[in-house]
């Protein structure tokens, strides 16, 4: 089924109308009578906007649906990466049931997309990327997957990852990641070298976690502008968390974001709460590309989070300090139309010709909607109903 | 209906057993027959704890369940609480109906107490005060309200604001508030000496707002010390938000924790996300008492917020970066025992002879209880159910 008239909707909260689909794509927003044997549904008059996206989780690592996984481990970057690796298996992280339960979730409450980093590292190879791709092929048409190639134990310092990260891209992963090149691998040179000339060979976009703070973080995305500059690769390099970039100097802030936009490099906010985080009205400000994604949520490193990108775009919205229907509209677009730009979704939005992805929001404008976190009535995944009140079509395993 | 036998639940998350209530109070914890006429309810084996404890908001202000309130004016404190002053009345913010709203939410997802600051202006005189008063009789059985009589718009810079905090005082409020005395008034001095006056006058504790951040909050909190020494006012203060306690210099704060122990002085904080704000694990080192409270929800500041305890538990644990299961259920006390520290609330707790105000929460142990943010089961007060499943027993005005 993908033919569908969605009537009485508010596109982006405009003014009421219908949406027709058919073959997938949106093929008018208007008033239109129902073809013979095509679905119809009423909206109810609710807000629709572009299927969310999660443009950066870890869909292969939650404990979503599993016992409460008690965690008194001391709080330390390297303990929880090696405690992960070395536990997931007997603690029983399945990657396929796992992320199965995460990207149905995300589905029920609106995502259309998911950049999904996926740990390989010389313990497990690609066995997380395997059980990921199941859970693609099992939900296409329900929502769409991106995976990062991810050396979550970090690249330089396991010998071998590079080798199974080049094997990762060479079997169809989409984008590279990587890791605090200073933090965790202890050889910014290193990580940094061997994963441009890894992008370079495959054609391959980077998107980087940088957990690293003040000047340290700000050190490393010069050393990536440097490259990006050397390997033209423009426009295809995202940073996600940039914490640097939360860091209390204007100035300094200031010129990484000049640079920023003149290589085109997206950047990938969680909002964390505890830590320094970009501005996302600076960032907007100048013209940089922002998504937001959950992160991790429930996992063997913290509690906190669910598969719903209203409930992450509230933590983005409240760490950036935002208030005004404008700012909320805007943090709205992020989780939407922030990502699309940042994974290059083609056909993505609410206009003839565009894919049919969407999303029904309850409340009076975008900046109530964004607020309220209330159930999703219906969602739309190239022009097949997904979910309905919250509740994805398909069970979760 | 103050007797109640209530089967098959788990206090503190500990063994299994019944709560056996008479006369509105825990007459023991252990397997139990029912009465003649007892009311009997089955816990389902979910986890026991006293009552939810807001102890830091604003009946008065919020505009839940009114239509969305467009906010795009500029973001500068002084506006937005000339703003509100100035507007409330044509918005529509009637205090007796809008404090009812946030306060049944509030018992609906297991808060017993409230502490909440009204604000008292030379524009509205005491007709704020009067309108909560009227929800707290109405709510009698419900909720308790406790109210701090509050200077939104500040003390020396609105002349006769001292006379109407003096006679609100007189009338019933159970604390005296105050607010930024630098930032807001200008005159620390001139404030904090009025307020200290005003509260030996009238035998009543202080709880301010102090949003003052770094040396500025510091300095002002070095002038209340001060003053609680003068005044003998040890254990009868207390300072909301406390940002400066925030700041980033390890030792300056670590001496500003040493007065607060020293003076019994006690922290209520919302851990806003976009602030600095104090550390509850920090706090709990020095044996500071420390409650919890939502702040505004969804008023003419900002749009954030619900009347949700463990909503509000999510967003100080997330901003405090608490993972461990240990540190989750302090956060749990922060959001109960804390604000009942802070209040001096009698006979809080569940061992025999304390008040029957519980709540039921779904989880396996605290931590997951309190990440969780599921609809509480059952809530009751003084023996009473007063909801079931996140809807209380009385409905919404």
């Amino acid at each position: 089924m993908t033919s569908l008239l969605l009537r009485n909707v508010r596109p982006m909260a405009g003014a009421n109308c219908d949406i027709l689909v058919k073959n997938g794509k949106i093929a008018g927003l208007g008033r239109f009578e129902p073809e013979p044997g095509m679905a119809v549904e009423d909206g109810g008059g609710a807000i629709a906007i572009p299927g969310l996206i999660d443009a950066h989780t870890h869909l292969d690592k939650t404990t979503w649906g599993m016992p409460w996984h008690v965690n008194n481990r001391a709080a330390v970057l390297r303990g929880r990466i090696d405690f992960e690796r070395e536990h997931r298996t007997e603690i029983g992280i399945d990657p396929h049931r796992q992320s199965m339960r995460h990207a149905i979730g995300l589905a029920a409450h609106g995502a259309s997309h998911i950049r999904s980093h996926v740990d390989i590292d010389t313990t497990h190879g690609l066995s997380m990327v395997e059980g990921v791709w199941k859970t693609r092929e099992k939900l296409a048409g329900i929502i769409d997957i991106e995976i990062v190639a991810f050396p979550q134990s970090g690249v330089m310092v396991m010998p071998g990852t590079v080798e199974l990260l080049d094997e990762a891209l060479r079997q169809g992963c989409e984008v590279l990641g990587g890791i605090d090149p200073c933090g965790i691998d202890r050889d910014p040179k290193g990580q940094l070298d061997a994963l441009f000339a890894l992008a370079v060979k495959h054609g391959r976009p980077i998107d980087i976690h940088l957990h690293e703070v003040g000047d340290l973080g700000a050190f490393t995305m010069e050393l990536m502008f440097e490259r990006i500059r050397a390997n033209g690769m423009q426009g295809k390099v995202a940073i996600s968390h940039a914490f640097a970039l939360g860091m209390n100097d204007y100035l300094r802030v200031g010129r990484l974001i000049e640079e920023l936009a003149a290589l085109d490099v997206a950047i990938l906010t969680t909002g964390a709460p505890s830590a320094t985080v970009p501005s996302i009205m600076r960032l907007k400000e100048a013209g940089i590309r922002v998504g937001g994604g959950c992160d991790g949520i429930r996992d063997t490193w913290g509690p906190w989070g669910q598969p719903d990108m209203l409930d992450r775009a509230k933590v983005i919205g409240m760490k950036n300090g935002l208030r005004s229907d404008n700012d909320l509209a805007h943090l709205l677009s992020v989780v939407s139309q922030g990502g699309a730009d940042v994974m290059r979704i083609e056909g993505y939005g609410i206009a003839e010709g565009c894919n049919a992805d969407f999303t029904l929001l309850t409340g009076e404008t975008l900046a109530h909607a964004v607020v309220d976190v209330a159930p999703r009535p219906l969602v739309v995944k190239g022009g097949r109903v997904v979910a309905r009140q919250g509740k994805a079509v398909v069970d979760m395993p």
